[in-house]
């Protein structure tokens, strides 16, 4: 396999955009940092040509999101916990910072409904726009 | 922010390989499809340039290791659950299938160990050579 650190631009270890989080919330500096702190419902609207992808996914459903943190910066190794400059700080992979590397965000949601390519969710602190990169079954209730 | 469903390849949305699995498993054929059906311990090396952003993950923490299923199809949207045709197809969204339009594997690991660049981990599924995209602690534990 090649490696590149810099970023890879072939084809195939580039990441495709599947869908989009349509929220209410469209400010990152108000957004909440996780689910249980005033996270709204919000929808994943997925590209039509990956619908077929969502079969089998129904209301009730716990679901992981993945997305691309596109606002992130993605030269930062270390972080105050929460944002918390009287912490001290510590790895960004030792947080849930979106501040990293790679700035994957991982969101664990409730299936509200599924309508074709749309998928409503509880709670997920997502702002509007952020690009939605894979939905996966929670373990436990895998396929 | 700009959209391209074929894959990006600017260097703001590509994926940065930050590592690699070290495991036994060597053998795409014979490996776990989860990591408590014989999921052997494994090591993650970090790249040197992102070793920083290992501070404060410790033995005995559970993380969220993200990786790129490199040798997966990515062109693939529905499967048969864990490979088994005698069981309808589904959604690769509603599985856990590592063909999927973006391979990315999520794996709940605990830390045996932290050694410079290099994370020891129990149960991992990863085959040797996978690339590591991202860290993350488990919630619950979130700093």
């Amino acid at each position: 396999m090649s490696r590149d650190n810099s970023g890879t631009s072939d084809g195939q270890n580039a990441i495709r955009l599947i869908g989009t989080v349509e929220s209410s919330l469209n400010d990152l500096g108000i957004a909440p940092r996780q689910p249980d702190e005033g996270a709204p419902e919000a929808s994943l609207r997925l590209d039509r040509g990956v619908e077929a992808g969502l079969e089998g996914i129904t209301a009730g459903d716990r679901i992981i999101v993945l997305t691309w943190l596109h606002h992130a910066r993605r030269d930062v190794l270390r972080a105050h916990p929460r944002g918390d400059t009287t912490r001290p700080e510590l790895g960004v992979f030792a947080t849930r910072a979106p501040d990293r590397p790679n700035p994957i965000g991982l969101h664990d949601v409730m299936v509200i409904a599924v309508a074709g390519p749309v998928i409503r969710v509880a709670r997920l602190e997502a702002i509007d726009g952020t690009p939605v990169l894979d939905i996966k079954p929670v373990l436990g209730s895998v396929r």
